[in-house]
């Protein structure tokens, strides 16, 4: 499989997968079948089978997957198999609810720092994090090797610290500021919109 | 074009299109071309130029696309040249976060009515909506004909609030909690998990 590039979009749907696989085993279930797993998630279990079979054989004919085993793999192959430290920038209301929010550290993404440009706001505590002026960003970034961050800054605000980010090292952002971000071919952004979704919906309601 | 179904996917491209238009609006310029909303949005211009077929014809050879035109009509197909009426259900952190967010209100979706299941704050207000029992959620959207909800309750919550929704005539549902809702085919749901995007990144970093 080396060397032959997975499509981003069956990439996107393995954190589905796991996700699924997960809360399987949380309900005590050993095994599983793309059918089963096709039906939790409105996906087709062609497509399924089809995505897993880049990565390698993972089932058996009759019994289907072993739930840990998939799940243990498909963590192996997204590289959440380990913790991630991850920044955050904006603690506006947004932002302390992704701070205080505990899927992030249960799933490996650690926020271990986090920068706001508002004085009366720096300084001051969150689960142990200060929060820090954004001026020290880069700092913090290169000194503590860190290549993910989320960004929730307003939109105004949000190219410019891409820029700042991508500058000090950063190669995955997570954007919840409405605007399409531009960055190098080599650093990844994810977009958080939720008007975007509203708006989808909206085109199926009339 | 009546009777030929869009694809999902091109849907779900058109709010893009529209915020990179709205963006564009608002520093001042009148005209664009498929090639320059490419670049701003990392697609393909002639994938934009196909998205765009599927309603009609609306650039001029030379001119490329008037801006406030090509708004107004993506507006329009998407439904959202009007005002929408949401609930949003859970008031905790994510759920306060959402009720301040003013991205909402400025793009026509009006939260108009919220609903917790945490006695000390049903009761409160906040910006002018008081925050009701989640008991009286089916009454209210009945009564108001409610047909879009927001959904900010933790997972393990999360399906007997979407059954509710779907049978007091909700139609389509943003959901924050990171399961997959089981809903029946004319319901539609989008999702917000931010690890699923950090999970998909992750893939690319090492």
């Amino acid at each position: 499989m080396a060397g032959i590039e997975v499509p981003n979009i069956v990439i996107g749907r393995l954190p589905i997968y796991l996700r699924a696989l997960s809360h399987l085993m949380e309900k005590g279930q050993e095994y599983t079948s793309s059918q089963e797993l096709g039906q939790i998630l409105g996906i087709g279990s062609a497509q399924i089978r089809k995505d897993l079979s880049h990565f390698g054989e993972f089932g058996k004919q009759g019994t289907g997957y072993e739930i840990s085993y998939l799940r243990d793999q498909i963590s192996k192959i997204l590289h959440v198999d380990r913790d991630w430290t991850v920044v955050l920038v904006g603690f506006g209301d947004l932002g302390q609810a992704i701070a205080n929010y505990g899927g992030f550290g249960s799933k490996g993404f650690h926020i271990k720092a986090i920068f706001e440009i508002d004085p009366p706001k720096i300084g001051n505590r969150t689960n142990g994090i200060v929060i820090q002026d954004v001026e020290m960003l880069s700092e913090v970034i290169s000194d503590k090797q860190i290549r993910m961050a989320i960004v929730a800054v307003p939109a105004a605000a949000a190219q410019v610290v891409a820029d700042k980010l991508v500058e000090a090292g950063v190669r995955a952002i997570l954007n919840y500021a409405p605007i399409t971000l531009t960055v190098p071919d080599y650093v990844k952004v994810q977009y958080i919109d939720p008007v975007v979704h509203l708006q989808t919906m909206a085109y199926y309601l009339l």
